[in-house]
C-alpha cells in the first residue's frame, strides 16, 4: 500500500475517500479526533485516504469536549451527506437520524451508526435500504460500547448455532448493583453515587428501568437468531425495586444480582399458545459467583454467548464513554472502508430465520423468594403443598427464626428463603401468586430470577 | 435469500459452492458433520450451497471421531482441491500443508485453516499468495481455538492502536497451573492429571514449553501491530520450572501464575541498542488476582487486549476442542462464501507497520524472587545495595524467620521475598545475577515475571 506521509516513490497516490460525520457529542468529537490525528495510519490501513469533510450538528456554539476545527462544523446535514462517500450517523434518537440514515443509504453510501434507540425500533428498514442500495449500515457501536460483539457475532459465529445470549449491556446499572454488593449500599445511596462520578444521568430512568438494555437485546438478539426484532419484543424489568437485603440475601446464598439482556432460544414445549422462537428480556438476576460474568465489576460490560459448537464465550470490556465507543465506529469505518477499496460490497446480518419473539411465560427460568411466615406447624406444609399443585419444585429452603415484630404481635416469626428448580415462568409466576395469597404467609419479599443455579 | 429446502416460490435456485476439506482429525470430522446437518441453515446463510466434495486424508482406513459418508474420502488432496471453488486445511504440520495452501491460493480460491505452526512459519508468503491471487486466507481457528480474536483484531478494532495483548493462549498449561493453585499439586502430579483427563498430550512438550503459545503469539502479535513475525521472533519459557513453591508464594502475596503470551509496542527508551517496536514472549507470570486473566480457570483460554481508545477487552472461551475449533473454522467458512457471493473478494490483514521484533532486554517489567538468607545485620543491606547499583528499585519485601536447616548448620536461617518495582529486563537480569553472586545469599529460588503488580 502507499504511504504518501512517508513519500514512497513509484506508487500511485491512494484516492480519497470523503466522510461525514453527524453528531459532535461525546463519541462523535473523539471519532473527528481520531480521524484528524491518525490520518497517515489510517491511509496505510485502508489504502485509501480517510477525509473527514464535515461534521453536522444543530448548534454551531455549543461546547465540544474536544477542540476541533471550526470550519469542519456546518448545520446542513443533507448537504453534507450529499458530498460524501461515507455517512457516521452519531446524533441519537429517531428523527431526523432515521431520515438522514435513509439518505445515505438509498445513495448508495456505506454508513455507520451508534444509535441503538433507532437499529431497535427502525432496524429492519434500515437493513431493507442498505440491501437495496448494495451498501451497508454497520453499527457495532450501539451494542455494549466498544465491546467487539457485532462484528464476531456476524461473522466469526456465522457458521455456528448460538443458543443463548446473556448480557451485561449497561454500565450504569452494573455500577449500581456492584456498589450494592461491595459496600451494602441502598439503591437510592448508590444511584447518588453513580450520579456524582458521571456514572448515571440526571435523569436515570432510560438506565434503570432497563430500556436502554432492551435496545441492545433486540439488536443483539436479532443478529445471533438471523431474525429481526424491535424493542417491544423484549420484556424488560429495572432495577429500582432491588433492596439492599436482596443483594445481602443473593450473596449469603453465593450470588450476585446483575441486571441481565437475554436473547435465548425456546423450544416448542407443547402448549399450543407458546411457539418455538426467541425469548428477549431484561431482568435483574441472579447469577452464581463463579459464573464469568460475576466478575464483570463497575461500569464493564461484558455479553456471555452459548453457542452448539463453540461453547461459551465471553466479550468483555468498557460498554460506553467517548473513546471506547469512538473506537468501534473506527472498526466499523475501516473495515467497511477497506471492502469497498477492495471492491466488493459489505455483506449484512442474514435475518432469513424469522424466528418468532415469545412471551417470557414459556421461558424456563427459576425464582428465588424470602416468605415471613408465623413460626408453628402446618406453615411449611401449607407452603409446600402450593408449590406441588403448580408443578414447581423446591431446589433449596432454608428457614431462620426471627426476633419478635410489633407488626405481628404475639407472633413467633421465621424467615423462609427458597430457589426452586427450572419452571415455566407461567407456572413459578402462579405459584408466587398462590403463595401470596396464603393466610400463613405475612410477607413476600425478595422475588427474583435465578440464572445457572448452582 | 432463497431456502430451496422451504420450497420458496418465484426465486432463483441458488448456485452451489464446492467445498475441499483435508485431514479429518478432531476438528476436520466435526467442520465436516456440520456441513452435512446444517446444509440448509449455512445455505440460508451464505445465499449458496456449500457443499461438501470430498476430504483428503493419508489413510482411508484411519478410525475417525464421527461417522462420515465412506465415499467422501480420497487420498488425492492435490485432485480435491483443484475441483473445489474454497479449501479448508486442517492436516497441521509444515509440509505438504503450505505446498497444498499455495496451489489453492494460486489458483485464486479462498482458504481457511487452523494450521498454527505453518502460519507462525510461512505466514507472510501465505498472505502474499492470497493478495497476489486476489483471494483470501483467513485462521480465526489458529489462535485460541473457538474464541473470536483474529476477526476482531482484523475488522473491530482496525480504527484503533493496540498498546498490548497478553493471553492465556494454551489449554493444557492453564489447566495444569489452575490445578497447581487450586490443589497445590506439583508441576509433574497436575501434569500426569491433565493427561489422565486428556487435556495434555503422551508428549506434552510443546505445549508445556510453551512452543504452541509462542506460535499464537506470532501470528495475533503480527495482526495486532500490522507487522509480520515468526516463532523465531517470540522469546519463550516454558512452565516445567514453576514449583509448587512458586505458585504458593504467589497465592500469599495476591497473585496467580499464569503462562501468558505478549505482544507488547516497546517505547525507544534512548537505548541505541533497543530500537522501538513490538517485544513478543511466552512467559510464566504472576498476574494480580483482580486481573479479569486471573479468572481463567481449567483450559479455558482468553485474550487481554489494551487498545488506545478501546481501554481493556477480554475475548474468553474454550481454547481448544473439535466442535469448539471447528465453530472457528465454519466461521470464517461462512463469513468468506457470504463475501464471494456478494462479489467481492476478501479483506487481508495489513502488515505495513513493519514494527521490529525487539528483545525481551528492553522491555520494563517486574521480578519476584525468593532469597534464601543468614539471619544476621549487613544482610539486607549488601542486598539492597546490589539492586541500587542496578538502578533497579524494591516494591516490596517481606522477611520471614526459617527453621534451622542441617544443610546450613549453627546458621540461624531467613527467607526474604522481594517484588521490584519496573524495570528493563536487561537490568533486572542482571541484577538478578549479581545477588546470586553474593556471600549471603545462600540461594536464590522463585524467579519469576510479574504483569501489573498491584
Amino acid at each position: 500500500m502507499t504511504n504518501p506521509a512517508a513519500g514512497t516513490p513509484a506508487e500511485s497516490t491512494p484516492t480519497t475517500t470523503r466522510i461525514a460525520l453527524l453528531g459532535a457529542g461525546n463519541v462523535g468529537a473523539e471519532v473527528a479526533r481520531i480521524l484528524l490525528e491518525e490520518r497517515d495510519e489510517l491511509t496505510e490501513r485502508i489504502g485509501a485516504v480517510p477525509e473527514l469533510v464535515g461534521i453536522a450538528v444543530r448548534d454551531l456554539d455549543s461546547p465540544r469536549t474536544v477542540e476541533l476545527p471550526r470550519e469542519l462544523f456546518t448545520t446542513d446535514a443533507d448537504a453534507l451527506i450529499d458530498s460524501a462517500d461515507v455517512v457516521i450517523e452519531l446524533t441519537g434518537g429517531l428523527e431526523p437520524a432515521r431520515t438522514r440514515i435513509l439518505r445515505a443509504l438509498n445513495a448508495g453510501k456505506p454508513v455507520i451508526s451508534g444509535n441503538k434507540a433507532l437499529l431497535a425500533r427502525h432496524g429492519a428498514e434500515l437493513h431493507a435500504a442498505a440491501e437495496a442500495a448494495g451498501t451497508s449500515i454497520s453499527y457495532e457501536a450501539a451494542v455494549a460500547g466498544a465491546i467487539p460483539i457485532v462484528r464476531p457475532m456476524l461473522d466469526s459465529l456465522s457458521g455456528d448455532r448460538v443458543n443463548r445470549v446473556l448480557g451485561i449491556m449497561n454500565g450504569t446499572t452494573n455500577y449500581i448493583l456492584d456498589q450494592m454488593d461491595t459496600t451494602g449500599a441502598s439503591f437510592d445511596d448508590a444511584l447518588a453515587e453513580a450520579q456524582r462520578l458521571g456514572f448515571a444521568e440526571a435523569d436515570p430512568t432510560a438506565d434503570v428501568e432497563g430500556h436502554d438494555a432492551a435496545s441492545k437485546v433486540a439488536i443483539l438478539g436479532g443478529i445471533a437468531f438471523h431474525s429481526s426484532y424491535t424493542i417491544d419484543d423484549v420484556y424488560c424489568r429495572g432495577i429500582t425495586g432491588v433492596t439492599a437485603e436482596d443483594v445481602e440475601a443473593a450473596r449469603e446464598a453465593g450470588y450476585v444480582i446483575k441486571l441481565l439482556g437475554v436473547a435465548e432460544r425456546v423450544a416448542d414445549d407443547g402448549d399450543p399458545g407458546q411457539p418455538s422462537g426467541v425469548n428477549l428480556r431484561v431482568v435483574p438476576t441472579m447469577l452464581p459467583r463463579k459464573h464469568p460474568l460475576a466478575g464483570v465489576h463497575g461500569a464493564f460490560n461484558a455479553v456471555f454467548v452459548e453457542a452448539e459448537n463453540a461453547g461459551e464465550l465471553m466479550f468483555y470490556g468498557p460498554g460506553a464513554g467517548g473513546a471506547p465507543t469512538a473506537s468501534a465506529v473506527m472498526g466499523d469505518l475501516v473495515a467497511a472502508l477497506r471492502r469497498s477499496v477492495a471492491g466488493g460490497p459489505g455483506v449484512g446480518p442474514s435475518f432469513h430465520a424469522d424466528l418468532p419473539a415469545t412471551s417470557v411465560d414459556g421461558v424456563r427460568t427459576s425464582f428465588s423468594l424470602t416468605l415471613l411466615c408465623p413460626d408453628r406447624t402446618g406453615v411449611l406444609s401449607a407452603i409446600s403443598t402450593v408449590f406441588a399443585e403448580h408443578g414447581v419444585s423446591i431446589s433449596t429452603m432454608q428457614q431462620r427464626d426471627l426476633p419478635a415484630d410489633d407488626q405481628y404481635p404475639g407472633q413467633r416469626l421465621a424467615e423462609l428463603r427458597i430457589v426452586t428448580h427450572q419452571a415455566r415462568n407461567a407456572d413459578l409466576v402462579n405459584t408466587v401468586e398462590a403463595i401470596r395469597g396464603l393466610d400463613v404467609v405475612l410477607d413476600l419479599r425478595g422475588l427474583i430470577r435465578v440464572e445457572n443455579p448452582s
